[in-house]
């Protein structure tokens, strides 16, 4: 048995964290460039807080509501342009993952000026990043505890790619599960959908252990049974503690992917994001059946193992996630399936699945899903 | 509910894993001190192990090898001395708890030349530690992955003393299941017995949470049923599984410690070792029933959830422990009781265990078990 762990970040996480960790946030320097989305950061009450924290340690700072939802390497740029003319000493990511992986990508731009996409991609670069905080606003992404930032390279392919930067965790992180409280219906689930499928795919993996077995595990558990209990509620019905159990489950399931990877859920699915504008967490799902059934089915020992940990069984699992995926039907021409199973065929995501998962396994399972 | 996490070693365990991870020692620095204590790094196989990793990454090294159970101040100060001449740029920590506590404190010290004993115990030195890796060879201390550094102050009092590094973390910690395999029966049970104390101790502990709930009892189910497994056993039968098991759950254990600390049963506990010469983890160990009993009396559910968790009651558990508990009877006299309880009565030890323990209540825990 061979085992590794490595997850150096500073985690936080409780009502009132943000305010209540000014201290750390003053040992990562005295001038700050804050980055987020356009609107959650400001509506969760994040932004608040987080500049309330900024002012009690005295550290200048700026904001950079720019992000969008799969952040373009176009927008990295012109923030890390920004964090050099203010010369910011840190980042403060805030938002879900698409403002935290640009947080990630801006520390190292800003850190390395002249740096360009295919610098940022390929890695390697000069400079160690600007240390990076986090505030996570969502249950979902993980982004607050893995290495991983995928940034859309809207100046070359438009495709969603992960920078590489295999030590490239934020140094804090904070999280505060009041921040959730305010997410719509649809939101709450995809997101939930995303850190499930982080969990599932860590699990039935190749580099599984019994340390990420232990993270998957509680993370499947409370987030399938938290989506059985608020399937179909209002979600103002959904409790503090439903969100704070979503919250941490988000996080654990993080804690697994920084050391397993996603798989082939993440890899199929980018298309439905990157074309037809599916939310993440949503796009997973859609693989997330096929990939529960084919793990099931090539190591029943673990499947068995996930039912006694969980008190669910891998169909019931099956069944709940088909009951909330909400995505439109979208069909391939054979073509696109060709390209999508050769842009991953060589990918990590396809490597760490179980069996021998290359590019014809994908192009059945493309063809399954989505052959119209 | 509040939760902090913060682990920043980077773990690689297994059989292996040291010659394997040379390149990893690479990144530390061309010059290493390694300590040791005088034969276990030797007769377990990981000084020869780490001898040839280092060579295969290029990196000269000298060996120290004075290190003592219960390490001293002065054997500290002398390998630092040691450290400063050859110019180490790291510090290599083999064996149990005393040459790895040994390595942080020796880290500190040759990084802050001139640095006394009262300086290196009341910390906030100017510079940071040269970077310490570590082999544990043992299955308890936990010392691998923890901030703590034991070391006796034999320039001073004598007593056992914590250095106040908040940050002691070290840098790279290797554990291979083998180098535990020649422990003897005594050894074996005596630091699982200190593994599994970690464990409790931080379970039902104010500080815990879900996070270290969710190691210690995994630590706790996993030591208490090898424990009972092994009991009586020839070391020779002890299985390959079972000794990785304890391995494991050590490191489980010390990930819980470092967050929650350790409580009454190590404080009340170190004059057996200091005095009777006892096991440190035989010496916390007489010390564990009582501490089982008192927090399952003070928090019925959480005693509930261990038991749920482990498959064992608390009564069951702390039988098991009397049955394995091998130290000579001590008594102490009223003086000796009132020193001891005062030397602990404002410590973390005390503050974190259920209810209000303080001064007469410690003062009453050792007359029930050394009053005479």
């Amino acid at each position: 048995m061979s085992m590794r762990f490595y997850m150096p970040v500073r985690l936080i996480i409780g009502e009132g964290s943000v305010r209540s960790g000014a201290a750390e946030l003053g040992k990562l320097g005295r001038r700050c460039l804050i980055v987020t989305g356009r609107t959650s950061a400001k509506a969760s009450g994040a932004l608040d807080d987080a500049c309330a924290a900024l002012k009690d340690a005295g550290i200048e700072y700026a904001i950079f509501d720019q992000v969008t939802q799969n952040p373009y390497l176009s927008t990295c740029l012109r923030a890390a342009e920004k964090a050099l003319e203010m010369k910011a000493e840190f980042i403060l990511g805030i938002g879900g993952g698409s403002p935290l992986d640009a947080a990630k990508a801006i520390g190292v731009l800003a850190a390395n000026p002249g740096l360009d996409g295919p610098g940022l991609y390929k890695g390697g670069w000069k400079n160690p990043s600007l240390p990076v905080a986090v505030i996570g606003t969502t249950s979902g992404t993980g982004s607050e505890v893995t290495q991983y930032a995928v940034i859309t390279d809207d100046l070359d392919t438009g495709n969603k790619k992960g920078i590489a930067a295999p030590d490239g965790f934020v140094t804090l992180a904070f999280g505060d599960p009041r921040y959730t409280h305010g997410l719509s219906y649809g939101f709450t689930v995809s997101t939930a959908l995303d850190a499930l499928t982080h969990a599932v795919e860590a699990y039935f993996n190749k580099l599984a252990t019994p340390l990420t077995d232990m993270f998957a595990l509680s993370a499947i558990r409370d987030v399938a049974h938290t989506l059985r209990d608020i399937k179909g509620k209002d979600p103002a019905d959904i409790t503090v503690a439903q969100r704070e159990t979503l919250y941490i489950a988000s996080i654990y399931a993080g804690i697994v992917i920084a050391h397993n990877r996603t798989s082939y859920c993440h890899a199929l699915g980018y298309f439905l994001t990157e074309q037809h504008n599916v939310p993440h967490g949503m796009a997973c799902a859609v693989l997330l059946p096929h990939f529960i059934r084919r793990s099931a089915k090539l190591n029943p020992q673990r499947a068995e193992q996930l039912t006694e940990a969980i008190g669910m069984d891998t169909e019931a699992l099956c069944q709940l996630v088909i009951e909330l995926t909400d995505a439109p039907s979208a069909t391939l021409t054979s073509e696109q399936m060709a390209e999508m199973a050769g842009r991953f065929s060589e990918s990590a995501n396809f490597k760490v699945a179980y069996g021998n998962f290359g590019y014809d396994e994908a192009v059945a399972v493309l063809t399954e899903l989505f052959g119209g």
